[in-house]
């Protein structure tokens, strides 16, 4: 049986992926176990609530094969498959600036690795910023408790680097030094808007 | 069997919803039967490729309730149900700037009915507003073949005053008057950046 909070999400019983996260001076109990994704709705939702911006993950995109169409209920659909996005997840409009990234986590210490992006997101990021968009990723080192904001700009050097058969990852030391430390908080809990507000 | 074109796309033979839907003295056969969807589609891939902007239609929220593991195979959705998207369908960057929008057809003569939006689309189109987004209804009078851009700001004069009692539609004679007409065009279909650079 699912057992379920008061809000309707299900109950998981914390595992070494999903428990807590924070160290144990850490006090809010309330938030441990959230994804880095689960961080970044709540914190949308924050800042749509408080009138500061408006930026949405967008749906997974998904490949329909087959639904049934049962008299009196719902459209189901029977058989699709998952498909892959041609952008970034996320993107949306923060005083009249268009914002578009992706948000990736890591359990690695010491770098990023570079096949936590695909191609087209890369290619995606790049349109946009030839657009005047900004782009770039948010980058959470699970272990270390540390997330960052890291230019897209930055990060198309070091993938171009790996196809020309340079490393594979990006070093934490250099996240660190070019990225924008974004402490994490508790409302929003991922307040990277400040750290947004240093690119303008 | 399905018979495909040379794209991959699957062939439907024409009905009454998806047959010509231009006058016989229109001589573009080869667009004939575009949904409004598939001609904004392949317009906003014209305006990737050629660098003008990166627009993309959001991929239709799903509600996943099952899905099969097969041992060496992609992941089976079983159970599923189309969900109620909290934001437009299209939204992207222009010259810098934010562009969100949502586009609708219909087959009435002289009104565009109200019911083809959602309070959620139109709240989601105040907020980008306030966030200095352009925000626009792209509306299709496919009996008619008129395609206008109608900015959020006067769809949301009527939206309000159908909400106090009053009607239910807007009339085409006002969408006509104070929207962009978009002509029609091949390439790309819809050429509605033109109509976007009278609002910049």
């Amino acid at each position: 049986m699912t057992i379920r909070y008061p809000n309707g999400n299900a109950y998981q019983a914390p595992t070494a992926k999903t428990g807590p996260k924070f160290p144990s001076t850490y006090t809010n109990y309330g938030k441990r176990g959230m994804t880095l994704e689960e961080e970044l709705n709540e914190s949308n939702t924050y800042y749509e609530t408080n009138g500061v911006a408006v930026v949405h993950k967008k749906p997974t995109p998904i490949r329909i094969v087959k639904v049934d169409y049962p008299k009196r209920s719902a459209a189901v659909i029977k058989e699709a498959y998952f498909s892959t996005a041609s952008t970034t997840d996320y993107n949306g409009v923060y005083q009249g600036h268009y914002l578009d990234f992706d948000a990736k986590e890591t359990r690695n210490k010491g770098s990023f690795p570079l096949k936590n992006f695909h191609q087209h997101q890369i290619d995606h990021m790049r349109a946009c910023t030839a657009q005047g968009g900004i782009c770039f990723a948010i980058i959470k080192f699970v272990e270390r408790q540390e997330v960052f904001l890291y230019r897209a700009t930055d990060l198309f050097t070091f993938w171009d680097e790996q196809t020309r058969g340079g490393r594979k990852s990006i070093p934490y030391s250099e996240i660190a030094a070019h990225g924008i430390n974004i402490p994490v908080g508790l409302q929003p809990p991922i307040p990277y808007l400040k750290a947004v507000d240093q690119l303008l």
